[in-house]
């Protein structure tokens, strides 16, 4: 970890790229990470792990099989491990996002959007 | 976990009594917490893991032995584990912490402060 004090949006705000997450802390063998979302993600699950988002700024969407539920700053969700879920915007959003080191952006799908899951910033 | 969007700020303002953290969801083996913080905190520590602290409203002090660090809304802080820290408000502030479940918010401090590490809001 870092010692220091860490402003979220200060972090997410640096970050020029959409699906790109950044790692801002860690917490034991969790990151702390925040990323930009714009558009539409892709279908993926995790299946060793569950994935907390919380919106920053703006809004967005998360669809799963049977129903999509949408998240306004200062909310946050749990998608289950092992759940398909499809993040999604209409505007770019600011993404703040829980899981254990390691886990990858794409989960299970073999995709273009792809991202390092080491990156700091 | 819950499938339900969450909203940290709406959670804390329902608690009406300071230092006793309310489990607001799970990732995993972790617990989402909320809590308000007003005034002196105890001196405690942690052996067993990391606590993350973020404010969602107001401002609070951490003091260590050596230092202190202050964070304001949209900060988040990481205390590692085993060190020493005291947090400590000049007024209500509200807090959204994020550790294993079962952490209890006095560490291995024996006070009156200890709050039950089980109840959800």
């Amino acid at each position: 970890m870092r010692n220091q004090v860490i402003n979220s949006l200060d972090k997410v705000n640096q970050i020029t790229k959409a699906w790109t997450p950044k790692i801002i802390e860690q917490l034991n063998d969790y990151h702390i990470k925040v990323a930009i979302f714009d558009g539409d993600f892709i279908w993926h699950k995790h299946d060793d792990t569950d994935e907390l988002f919380m919106v920053l700024e703006g809004n967005m969407t998360i669809h799963f099989r049977d129903k999509h539920v949408t998240l306004n700053p200062g909310d946050l969700y749990v998608v289950p491990k092992g759940v398909e879920h499809k993040p999604s915007t209409e505007k770019a959003c600011k993404v703040l996002l829980i899981e254990p080191a390691g886990t990858l952006n794409t989960g299970d799908a073999d995709s273009d959007l792809q991202a390092s899951n080491k990156d700091w910033i």
